[in-house]
């Protein structure tokens, strides 16, 4: 099987290429250049015609949405520190975390350079970048208090649901969001950067 | 298994409540009252503290995400019109839908009414209302041309994309979207309006 990620730093394809990590299978990585605005060029919106990362081609199939990236990889590698819960409603658990990562915490992280994705108006689009340090604070504090259940998101044991936060945990600081009101997540980001996966992936950066 | 769902009409619960009529599955229907902003009183935040629908109760349990909740309820129901493909990287095409459903097309359907979640500027909330159309329009674009592969949205067989696209189809007149834009879409609405479920869905409200 031929697995090749196409992501860029800082973008929600960590949570991917972490995934990758620790699913011990092989793969490529190429790097999308954001800088030169390469999503939207025709060569990567011919694998990707959402234009937005990550993508990983699975033996020549295109497959996107990080939510359904990261259940094909824990499926791919069940021996892996992956491992899904074979009971269905613990699986969806798992999956409503992830969605809600997806359909709300990212949208509201959106907010901030992406505004134009809802409107061209831009008093609006600076309403909405001012906006995202409580939103974003919001949806932590929601997390702290219902989601994160410690040390790992469900539980006692490392999974998908850790590469997913950690993705997006790292974003906090950026969008002005003070980590230390949330114990839970800044102790659980601690345990991410330690991990072999994570560190890889940073060292690799260095390197380059 | 006692299932229970909690869901209000014309929501994103219709997409659940279709997939639980599909499964053939005993389940106990509750109506949130939007019109009393039930949803976001004490006594549903105790079921599910992100105030929206909809919410399935699964012996006890409390799960929540559209995405999640069909997953969970066809591989409840393994040998009903919900059965999943076995081949990971088949599941995760439609999970890729699902997830871009969740976090792409509903979000930009919730700036029409819902922009108070990313700012309290009244102009800027009047600017995203006004874009609605236009992003709307824009994600059934690429519904039409990139993911419905007709008549199902998976091709031949009928899914559980196939109720959640349905769901959303129909906010788009609301919407200020003409369907006939895209003439996939509206065959798959007409097919999903002569379903079974969608039927008994459809009269069950009528009488009450």
């Amino acid at each position: 099987m031929r697995l090749k990620l196409h992501t860029a730093p800082g973008t929600i394809g960590l949570a991917t290429h972490i995934a990758l990590e620790e699913s011990g299978l092989a793969y490529e990585l190429v790097e999308v250049d954001f800088g030169a605005s390469e999503q939207t060029g025709a060569a990567y919106r011919a694998i990707n015609p959402k234009a937005r990362v990550p993508s990983l081609v699975v033996d020549g199939t295109v497959l996107t949405e990080t939510p359904a990236l990261l259940v094909c990889i824990a499926q791919l590698a069940p021996a892996s520190s992956l491992r899904l819960p074979d009971d269905p409603v613990a699986f969806a658990g798992v999956q409503a975390f992830n969605s809600y990562l997806c359909s709300t915490v990212h949208v509201a992280h959106a907010h901030k350079r992406r505004g134009r994705r809802w409107t061209d108006d831009e008093g609006a689009i600076a309403a909405l970048t001012a906006a995202v340090p409580a939103t974003m604070a919001a949806c932590f504090e929601a997390i702290e208090a219902d989601h994160l259940e410690g040390p790992w998101v469900k539980g006692e044991r490392f999974g998908i649901c850790d590469a997913y936060l950690h993705a997006i945990t790292e974003w906090l600081e950026g969008d002005g969001v003070d980590i230390g009101r949330f114990p839970k997540v800044e102790a659980h980001r601690a345990l991410m950067r330690e991990r072999t996966s994570v560190r890889a992936i940073a060292a690799a950066r260095t390197r380059r």
